[in-house]
């Protein structure tokens, strides 16, 4: 019988997190006020600095051309959905099929709509810190509350004590998150600490789902270690992966999921009550990204290295900057001693240096004290960079 | 401790809908054996016949040839926000600003939206029926339970009656859900009826969310009654639209909310955490649409008009066929005297007639004894369609 004055959403009786008690994302409410001011360096969002290769926005324009502008399946046009099983068994030599294969309309939907599939309000989800925000976000809002296991420094590399993280599932935990390789640390698992992991999810029947959109930025060798070439098709693993990262493709909004193929028909459906079907187009660049864009991978690793390389060597100069060589992103995570409010200082360095760098705290509280840049730019722009927030980091 | 060896989706504990129980689309179910059939002539689904208009395919070429490949604005791009504004604007003489635009990628992942933002587990949604089967979907995997309020023949039209609907409408209700005009039956409710739905939901606080991807699709006014021109920012209203009917464009997945300027921040965070952005080439060929479609919808409108009169013309042939003319949408919803089992009857026109219409249940309960009929195509394909169906409806 009320009119309510102030409109908000409808505030949560139940567990889950209300959509107004829902994290900002920091990194855009930091860059948002300076978006398109030419006078910052931007080395705050995770993207290449180069538009998509050419030969495969041609794929797009032709399939636009062709008139390729209708409803497509749910789970992804054939051709596409062969040439990722077929990617993925080149990579890791798996024995994919196309029935393994879910194409969605991004990496954060196919995380999703993984979570939506395995989550359950009053689920506890237990994963490492510090993360990609939307991760747990995603968890938060499907009501499943997030037990995190931080990252630990040892001998100057980072590392997941996997003890402390089976330590961490109790009988209410219901599936384990894992990004490797891991925004923002560069931080990954090895083979060895993989298989332990799918063998306690196994044993104590927990899902997994992992996110590894950047398993081909690796620096000492042709992809990251990937729980695709461990799982069999009984595995309760669902694998998320993007063409973003790998093909400089962020803006097209094209992901994929590797599942196991008795859930073809689940997926199926829930592609049809969330978004339907992807794009024709996208998909079509998809399949040239995954069948011919090795060269550019080659050379954007080669490219990044360089850049990595650059930033560290100039880095190195601020005795009170703390910085791993990360084996695998683009992300540099470093510390600097005596900051702690990283986002204050973060803001600082738009406004004095003309600098823009993520927060540590939009990874979470285990990542305060530190700053992510992202590398992937010429190498005359980091020097720049460096050069300008020199006073700042000294 | 245990290894399962069927994998299911994780059981539901909770009032949501589980996901194995979600009920599969059975249009896609009819159609996805037949697709790609070239002599099955298919009037199942709801799309025009006719590829998206070249003038916006080339908005979108010449973005990706300009390198429009990066991250966008959650909310979208601001001259599209602002080209919506303006074209809604224009429409229905409001004074929408880009404040009140979301972007977002089609229609359904709109409706996801405003859905997540307002509608808990626990809650009742009121609605009409029979219904496009995603609307009440969306609120059953949400945790809501829909309650459906039958539409009803009366003198020869369909209508909603209002006192019902608000008779339906107990204190746990939150939500009243509206598609208007309606999919699958081509009835609209008209400016009076709208107002008074508006003040039944402003009276008991409830939230109204306004299905109108329709609205274009009119044959006697240039556009339907809309809530738009009756609202004002105060109201618990979230309008979803989308360009996939009005501009031939299902295949793009874009679409847009028109939302309360308070609840920019709130939807800018339900972006972020869903989809993040939209492609920056949709968005231009979007941009395209909205400003330069205007002579492709009256010519489209035309087109349908021809071919629907076609259709009843020759469906008035058959005394077992009642049918509507409808007044809005590219669908003729028709029952066949003596038909019990739609879904049985439409498998078998795919198999005898070679015709693919969509089966009234998978409408819901209410649907039973109709068939869908999208008649967005050439008359000489609706002649040769009716021609083949004839055996059948005889």
């Amino acid at each position: 019988m009320e009119m309510e004055s102030k409109l908000v959403a409808h505030p949560r009786q139940s567990g889950r997190v209300s959509v107004e008690n829902l994290p900002p994302s920091m990194i855009r409410k930091l860059a948002n006020p300076s978006r398109g001011l030419n006078d910052v360096i931007p080395l705050w969002f995770g993207e290449p600095d180069r538009p998509t290769p050419e030969f495969i926005c041609e794929a797009a324009i032709d399939s636009l051309k062709a008139g390729h502008t209708f409803y497509k399946p749910n789970l992804g046009i054939e051709p596409l959905r062969v040439a990722l099983a077929d990617y993925t068994n080149g990579l890791y030599e798996t024995r994919f099929g196309p029935e393994n294969i879910v194409v969605t309309n991004s990496g954060l939907v196919a995380l999703g709509l993984a979570s939506q599939c395995v989550v359950n309000e009053g689920d506890t989800v237990v994963t490492h810190a510090p993360m990609w925000p939307n991760l747990p976000a995603i968890q938060e809002v499907l009501g499943a509350q997030v037990v995190r296991v931080p990252l630990e420094m040892r001998s100057g590399a980072w590392r997941l004590d996997l003890d402390r993280l089976f330590a961490a599932c109790t009988p209410e935990t219901t599936m384990m998150m894992i990004n490797s390789p891991s925004n923002p640390t560069g931080w990954m698992l090895n083979d060895v600490e993989q298989q332990a992991i799918l063998d306690f999810c196994r044993h104590r029947g927990l899902w997994l789902i992992a996110d590894e959109v950047y398993n081909r930025l690796v620096y000492d060798a042709p992809r990251a270690p990937s729980f695709s070439g461990k799982i069999n098709d009984d595995d309760k693993v669902l694998l998320v992966n993007s063409f973003s990262k790998t093909w400089a493709m962020t803006g097209w909004r094209l992901g994929w999921l590797t599942i196991p193929k008795s859930m073809e028909k689940t997926f199926e459906m829930l592609v049809e009550y969330n978004f339907s079907c992807v794009p024709e187009p996208t998909q079509r660049a998809g399949i040239v990204a995954a069948r011919d864009g090795e060269q550019f991978v080659s050379e954007s690793v080669a490219r990044y290295r360089q850049a990595r390389d650059c930033l560290l060597e100039h880095l190195a100069n601020f005795p009170r900057v703390t910085c791993v060589r990360p084996e695998s992103t683009f992300y540099s995570w470093l510390s600097l001693d005596g900051m702690t409010d990283s986002y204050a200082f973060a803001e600082q360095a738009i406004h004095e240096a003309k600098v823009g760098m993520a927060p540590g705290i939009a990874f979470g509280p285990e990542g305060e004290g530190h700053l992510r840049i992202c590398f992937a730019v010429d190498t005359d722009l980091i020097e720049q960079a460096i050069d300008r927030l020199g006073p700042m980091l000294r």
